[in-house]
């Protein structure tokens, strides 16, 4: 605990407007909270601390449930990939190579090739893929790894949004038909739900990028957009439609029932686990710190045995260790939390780290035989009994999750406006709407140098038509920059 | 499933000798049961498939666990590491840098300083805990990570035994004092058998190594070594007495209670994660391929309805669907085969994997209202009801986890042997017991002479002495080399 147990005792605390100041939120809080240290001596590489750890984690775990349940397994490809892989589908290299760190020498010897730290791995998996499949009955095949990857970023970095390695999640999945392989992109909309919406509490939007801005290789990227609490978005998970580009530069090919000889068709897809946990953090958390849902809470409830000095009531005691023991039964993680501090102070350490729920046990709880049950986003304080006392919790990280929820989808709902010409965006961008729907000439690479023009004039990026069920423009409606006609309503915002 | 699938129709089916031919029984079944793929286009790196990345991600969190219990917490920390870290601890780098590979590149720019693929992480964490540690309030600190790590390998690669790229375990502790320290060697030991012992029922011996063969930087080292078919010792687990080497080397100090600034004392500590692995199968399995205890195996159950080809009874599917909801619903993993091979390839292709039980579903079991259950390792049927299937399944695969034990216990006895005289040591080898004890002059540097000439002699290591409770040479017994008088019982064998 070190520094901030100091802070704790009063020195100085945690307080900041999270809406009015995010950066300043963000940057602090990561910090604060233990989340991260990024005094690591190599530029754009932090350290995760066990507060963060932890709860990547669980969500790692979380997102690895869902992609079992839909079919998937586990591999693990090396960390390198040799430079003759990498050049193989072309517009692939073109858009990764400036990002690439190379690997050069073992000891002192030049290695015979160079080999990347991967950036991301198809080209690491499609050369298996060409070995593994022979026939229609060995697909689908539906692999993922957990791992970090490299990037040599030269835009800032920021912990947890944008570093050289990051930890994400890589599913590579090859089907028979193109039909298949848009089914599961859909697929991977429906575990972003599942994970995101239902277990951490996050809405997103999920769309169809625009040309210009797909993964390099792929024919369409789908994304998950989260909104931060400074308007920005956050693309929190990508799925990409491959076709059969790399299908065709690796040489991926089945037979099929008649023994007809074809090309798999091909999606990949990548939670970014980090940046989960930001959005997780920026949109959750409030102006005295973090507030996490129960489901990746490192410690869901924490007991504080409130003793004065003279009062060593050995009730409390008692009491506090009995509801520890119950809940750590019942598959609760708990903090019981013996340290010497102050009441007060241990009421900020924790709150400021987001835990969900503080049972606080002193003498009157004891005479009164009940505990006093704090919720960490609404603050509010209820008396709950140890009978029952697990249950009593269940419920009550359900409703707060409901509740998060909701606030974040209001947040959302509030943050999207609309515009119908260039001055209405930049008009609506200024009023500090985040996301501004517009009618758009065309996500083609024709649309580019429209969406070219809205950067430059708002900073804002046009990042796609909700997927699957693309909102039409009204009849006659025009593109806010060329005038056009109008043949989709696209989303512009900032992002990270 | 391919290939194998092919072979499991008949054409050719795997059964090798596993203790007459170790070498080939291990070569073929770590691809013909794909756990691993080495086609991968560079030297010494391999890829986990399915079947043992499943294994190898229950291994991991069975570990972590037990790690969590013993009070650690999970950390990431970057891949890479600077070079002017690696060098602060002389000893430790003289040890490594033959085997370290280099980052030199980020896109075409020379980086600014070489970044080291890390071989293993002291010299990463000790940086960030010189500054996490302040005072004694910090101490003890026990983090750990699960990651891979990277050896440039001049010697021959070998899949899940020795690879130059690896999955492992690192925890990094750090005490107060040295005697704190020591304990944790002694903690270390005790997860070992809780998760080796306990639920992978592989028994092992802890050794403390002879000085010369320390890991470097290390004041002591100590191993569990695992008994291979072959009668070579498999060294799983290391933990490391690292003293105050590195908290000198990267300025670890804390203020006691009383105001004094001490260095901390350190240990740390590495499960090969692969390498329990390699263990697991080799020590398990037999002739006709895998044996999985139920903790590890990525499947648990496979139910094979038996239809005949006229006979579509709905029945028998209805019984196979009742039996794989029951036994999921508990928990367990379970497949319900119902692809179009015959009972007999489907029989063959699970066995060959190893998956612990085969429920057999057929018109005799139905009409007998029974099912047959066949256990992997003993090849016995019995039969089973619906009724409390998932109580006795879970029953089944305690006892044969005991039963494997048992077994790898005696295989453990049986190939240990004693020696008084050097012409002892080479007859007993030669018998084929794989592990010699002998009496020795000394485990710390004047020792190593008489060690090597051992080797030049057996092919075989002075792999140390058992810790903690080492055992005395009787009175004026004598070095089986140089006649000195005996400080030491050591174990000798070949290594892995």
């Amino acid at each position: 605990m070190g520094e901030d147990a100091k802070a704790a005792t009063g020195k100085e605390t945690f307080h900041v407007d999270k809406v009015g100041s995010f950066s300043e939120w963000y940057n602090r809080i990561v910090r604060e909270a233990e989340l991260i240290d990024d005094r690591y001596n190599v530029k754009g590489f932090i350290v995760y601390r066990p507060w963060a750890m932890t709860s990547l984690k669980l969500i790692y775990r979380a997102y690895e449930e869902a992609l079992e349940r839909h079919g998937h397994l586990p591999v693990l490809f090396p960390t390198v990939i040799p430079e003759e892989n990498f050049v193989k589908e072309a517009e692939h290299v073109e858009g990764f190579k400036a990002e690439v760190f190379w690997v050069t020498h073992g000891a002192d010897e030049k290695l015979e090739k160079r080999l990347a730290l991967r950036p991301t791995s198809e080209t690491a998996f499609y050369q298996m893929y060409a070995l593994w499949v022979r026939s229609y009955t060995d697909l689908p095949l539906k692999f993922y790894q957990s791992c970090t990857v490299f990037r040599h970023e030269t835009k800032a970095t920021k912990p947890l949004l944008r570093g050289r390695e990051f930890p994400w999640i890589e599913a590579h999945d090859a089907f028979a038909t193109n039909k298949e392989a848009q089914k599961q992109v859909i697929e991977d909309k429906e575990m972003a739900e599942e994970v995101l919406h239902r277990q951490l509490g996050l809405p997103f939007l999920f769309f169809r990028r625009p040309q210009w801005d797909k993964f390099k290789g792929a024919v369409d990227t789908y994304a998950a957009d989260s909104l931060m609490p400074d308007g920005k978005l956050n693309q929190v998970v990508s799925t990409h439609m491959l076709g059969d580009n790399f299908a065709r530069a690796f040489e991926i090919m089945y037979a099929t029932r008649e023994g007809a000889r074809r090309y798999v068709s091909q999606t990949c897809y990548g939670p970014g686990i980090s940046r989960i946990l930001a959005a997780l953090i920026s949109i959750h958390g409030d102006d005295d710190g973090l507030v996490l849902p129960i489901a990746v809470a490192p410690i869901q409830v924490v007991i504080i045995p409130i003793r004065g000095k003279e009062d060593e009531n050995p009730s409390i005691l008692q009491l506090s260790q009995d509801a520890a023991d119950r809940l750590r039964q019942a598959g609760f993680r708990v903090e019981l939390d013996l340290t010497e501090e102050t009441p007060g102070a241990k009421y900020y350490f924790w709150e400021m780290r987001g835990v969900p729920f503080r049972l606080e046990v002193g003498a009157k709880e004891v005479s009164g035989g009940y505990l006093t049950l704090f919720r960490r986003d609404t603050r509010r304080r209820t008396r709950v009994h140890l009978e029952g006392l697990p249950e009593h919790l269940s419920e009550a990280g359900r409703e707060m999750l409901k509740d998060l929820r909701r606030k974040a989808e209001q947040q959302l709902s509030f943050e999207l406006a609309e515009a119908s010409n260039l001055e209405g965006l930049v008009l609506q961008l200024a009023r500090s709407h985040g996301i501004v729907k517009v009618p758009f000439c065309s996500i083609e690479m024709a649309g580019e140098a429209c969406a070219q023009k809205i950067r430059e004039r708002t900073g804002a990026e046009v990042r796609g038509v909700i997927f699957p069920e693309e909102e039409k423009p009204s009849p006659g409606s025009r593109c806010i920059v060329c005038d056009r006609a109008a043949g989709h309503i696209v989303y512009v915002a900032e992002a990270y």
